[in-house]
């Protein structure tokens, strides 16, 4: 029996692979217009690394082992503690604020979940250092041109955003008792869905009156700051978020934005903002979230610094993109066929692909002596756009033959044109 | 106490991850001008993956472990079973010759060894489907590109080759029973290096007598195919050797080869050409190993296609790369820094990071509202060329100010001029 890839796990044959260089490009070239600096740590840690911060609940869903030197160590299912873990150290020499993003695989093993990937990528982008609200325009802009960059426009991706330290002023002039509010925020995420009944009956059984549970369903209907004034006049709620918005518009990307009041992000950590980017159509599960943490670098490495990003995976990208039918179509293997008439024509045809490859451009050629239908019969499953024909006679003038082949025209060039007439077809170089 | 990372596992902080960035950015576009397609498996395989191979004995250099379904299960330690699994079941379907490339995260756990990197990077491209031996040449090939990318030349970096064929008939006309070939083959591994008594005593214990030991021995000094005929006349041995040197040679790579008798490489499943690149000082290990493998696929995978490449790491390269002063020094975060000189330039200065952005130039600004001085202290810790200095009087005038860091030079520009003046300052797009 032929041994299979775990389950769960992806091969990434070369049409797939193409799909996630294309989007891994978009991330990392917007990343870095951002003045982001890329880096990665290994795909293993120690254990101790995630339960500090989660806990032992966490350990139920990572993929975690005792090595050969009896350590306790996990694959790792999230890069943040990573981060706290190098930032530690190194946080006074770090000029702020720091900003670094990076793409790793993560992973994750719950038993039950049998049919769902167990490894995903996911880019994080985080500003470290940054109290302002033009650090959270910052890194939400980032990640709405990342869905630019890849095509999709504000009628496919929403990013809905909301705000801690907003939320928490509006339980508070509602009434909710100080302990009560993660038990609010824990039903405010699942206003209008079906786990909302048990979230709020949970707060009828701590003793909230109706009134104020009205009032916090309400909240989902809050899509402007105009109606957030309407609802709670006076209380001047949201300077950071509307800082944030008022950037976010200048930088001429206002309209991929909502309000909206039910984001609260399940993570306990968050501290002011929190968005989460969605499909329009709302079929997918979320594209990317993140949020303001400013504590949490402090729980996990020690360094108190405040703290703001997002993790956004490939899958649902992915998915998205497919759906819109932005994803690249069948690249080819190679731009450039060079077929030879004779055997004679072997080193001529060697030393001209060494030369075309060595100015980047991306060459291939049939390895054995081929007649030449077969050598065409090659080029075209390359999905090559020009095929150069080397011959005796060619040769003698100091030319070769072009052929291209998406139009089916020939003609000869002189050597020393080689390269012009390549690019003038369309061929790229790596 | 903070937590570590593993032992033998790197971070990368921004300044190694852009040597780690420059090294795979090198190898991938190499790599694609050879017409060779990327792709990518899983770093959790099955431990049988491994074993059905190599044996259990190679358990004891791998990161292996027994997950929650119960199921034995290794970090992957190479790339070629991986690649005999992926290719099977599609091996009728996808046109030959086979060109792949990828650079895994490779991973061993031997217990002995304290303080060696537990993790690497490692450049696999294999050519499957081909028998002739310019396939073997477009593999050398590709790997002395990589070296010529980052700016190695043949004085820097030796291709030793040679060819189990060869070395079969050397070994035959010598008198070597077929049973003793890999025992020579081991000697002829170690001649001239310390380990070599023990070999030799091994070919004695066997009964090979002096004369065939001595003429084994001095195959080390035959460094020319003329040195081989006139060892061994009218034998016409290396065909398929002189033939992948002649096509290198075409290619215009003949300079970075030596024939070299001595290389066997220690993996069992070797068929025919050998090869490895060194440092020409011979101070570090080999950069690269790789060859012929003609029957490894259908020992893995139950495909049976001929199949040669190698790999490449990313340690050993890096560190001569470091040695010859190649690696990249000290990269920008950012190329434009957006400095602002009243707070009411702000949603202008925000518009016009986002423009500049949008165009593929790197840019930062303050996220806080700062000082001229301490934006400008930002701007030169971020490692930028140019400042924009937005301020109300340029912006009354349409202009930006622009202070080229490098040089000292302040100007001002008009903002449809900004994009071409950036440019002309040498700042990149991404």
């Amino acid at each position: 029996m032929r041994i299979q890839a775990l389950p769960g796990f992806r091969d990434f044959y070369p049409d797939t692979m193409a799909i996630r260089s294309h989007v891994f490009g978009a991330m990392r070239r917007v990343a870095l217009r951002y003045g982001f600096e890329e880096y990665d740590g290994p795909p293993l840690e120690p254990l101790e690394l995630y339960t500090q911060k989660s806990g032992d609940e966490i350990v139920a869903q990572l993929y975690h082992f005792r090595d050969k030197g009896d350590r306790e160590v996990a694959l790792r299912p999230e890069m943040t503690p990573t981060l706290a873990r190098m930032v530690a150290p190194k946080a006074t020499a770090l000029k702020k604020p720091i900003r670094w993003f990076t793409i790793p695989q993560l992973f994750r093993y719950e038993r039950q979940q049998r049919g769902r990937l167990r490894e995903h990528f996911q880019l994080n982008c985080d500003l470290i250092g940054e109290t302002g609200p033009l650090g959270d325009a910052e890194i939400v802009a980032l990640a709405i041109d990342v869905m630019r960059e890849l095509g999709l426009t504000a009628a496919d991706v929403r990013v809905r955003m909301s705000d801690r330290r907003l939320l928490s002023g509006i339980l508070a002039a509602l009434g909710f008792d100080a302990a009560l509010v993660p038990l609010a925020f824990q039903a405010l995420d699942k206003v209008g869905r079906s786990e909302y009944a048990g979230r709020r009956q949970a707060l009828i059984d701590r003793g909230v009156a109706a009134e104020p549970i009205a009032r916090l369903e309400a909240l989902g209907s809050i899509r402007s700051f105009e109606a957030l004034e309407l609802a709670f006049p006076g209380l001047a709620l949201g300077g950071e978020l509307r800082a944030t918005f008022a950037a976010i518009e200048a930088m001429g990307l206002g309209e991929f934005l909502d309000l909206d009041l039910t984001i609260v992000r399940g993570l306990a950590y968050y501290t002011g903002t929190v968005f989460e980017l969605f499909d329009a159509g709302r079929s997918l599960r979320a594209i990317c979230g993140g949020g303001r943490y400013d504590h949490l670098l402090a729980a996990l490495g020690g360094v108190d610094m405040p703290a703001l990003g997002f993790g956004m995976g490939d899958v649902v990208l992915t998915e998205l993109l497919k759906e819109k039918g932005l994803l690249p179509t069948g690249g080819t293997a190679a731009d450039v066929f060079i077929a030879q008439v004779t055997a004679d024509d072997r080193p001529f045809a060697l030393g001209l692909a060494h030369q075309l490859r060595d100015l980047g451009f991306r060459v291939e050629y049939a390895i054995g002596d081929q007649a030449l239908g077969k050598q065409f019969r090659l080029a075209d499953a390359r999905g090559a756009r020009v095929v150069l024909v080397v011959g005796p006679d060619d040769r003698a003038r100091g030319e070769v033959g072009v052929k291209d082949l998406a139009r089916g025209i020939q003609g000869a060039v002189k050597l020393d044109a080689v390269a012009a007439e390549l690019t003038a077809l369309g061929c790229m170089r790596a």
